[in-house]
């Protein structure tokens, strides 16, 4: 490509750099932003500055929002009993994305984890705390990931919540994606999903 | 995505206007850049507006640059004798990549097309004549699209350079492409292939 103007490399470097894009992808993308109006063009480069100055982290639950508080936190028609524990933003997200809860949540920002270091301290629990302690909390479902670290700290935070007798704590249940064909699914999950079985 | 923040949002949309690019590596790519360090969303920023600003046409073969002329038509090293004719800078990107070709450019910014309007006077042609008369041009390179309008522009091309009867006319070979499975192309490519067979 050493026959493209130097600004246009420039970009195409820069948009190959994104996750899952390769050089013919972004030298692609590159020359569809040459060829449109530079309205458009202008738009796209004032949005991603825009994402970078304006998205902040809520003050309550430490999801992604433009405000102080985010949309969910700000709405009155979610379930403010029901507080939902996960690591990342993205992973609320995923969550919102099945519609399948209506309460709040409250992203950890990380999971404990000795081995990189990553201490109670080092992840949004006293935040949570206050929170336990503030609002009116009747139910708390931990949504963390399955592997090591995010079972570590389910099974502390399961500890910590001791102290509010009152409040239930639950566990997203473990078990065989849906379309998930038994022969591919590992023996970990298939054991999982035999002890939680329910009865039909 | 309800719930991402709007400008996040507006983000992802226009990032998904891009041509292949779903609604989920939008969200992908966008949220990549929400957690690039800020220079790098800056420079991103930057190099989008940048094309739009600074990339025009070279004023002798029309294909893009930085400047008055491109690095092609800069380039002491190319053999200025030689002019492959194209259709459109991307096309020219092409032929740069295989490496085959040490000449020069002229990119018409279109091929004839009746049915679409497009006549001789709306793309390149007197350009690219006043070059012939003006430079020491030995042979001309048609390297346009197979396709119905490629063939007629190379050959209302060919009638026209009849005037100037020192000049060499070629055009790109059409045939069998590498790697390319026999019982998967067309026929109108095999014969021609099998018409312009060569002796080895």
């Amino acid at each position: 490509m050493a026959h493209y103007p130097t600004s246009l490399l420039r970009l195409v470097k820069q948009i190959s750099q994104l996750p899952g894009i390769g050089e013919k992808t972004a030298e692609r993308l590159a020359l569809h932003i040459l060829k449109t109006p530079v309205a458009e063009a202008e738009a796209l480069s004032a949005s991603i500055l825009e994402i970078k100055k304006k998205i902040q982290l809520c003050e309550k639950c430490f999801s992604w929002s433009d405000e102080k508080h985010c949309t969910i936190c700000q709405d009155a028609n979610r379930d403010k009993s029901l507080l939902c524990v996960v690591e990342q933003p993205a992973d609320m997200a995923s969550i919102e994305r099945s519609g399948a809860f209506k309460g709040v949540y409250h992203v950890l920002s990380g999971v404990l984890s000795p081995i990189n270091g990553v201490g109670p301290d080092d992840i949004r629990l006293r935040e949570l705390l206050n929170r336990l302690q503030n609002e009116n909390i009747k139910e708390i479902i931990l949504a963390l990931g399955t592997n090591v670290e995010g079972e570590a700290t389910a099974s502390y935070l399961h500890q910590l919540f001791q102290k509010f007798p009152v409040i239930i704590i639950s566990r997203i249940a473990s078990g065989v994606p849906i379309g998930g064909d038994l022969k591919y699914i590992d023996q970990v999950t298939l054991k999982q999903a035999m002890e939680h079985r329910r009865k039909i």
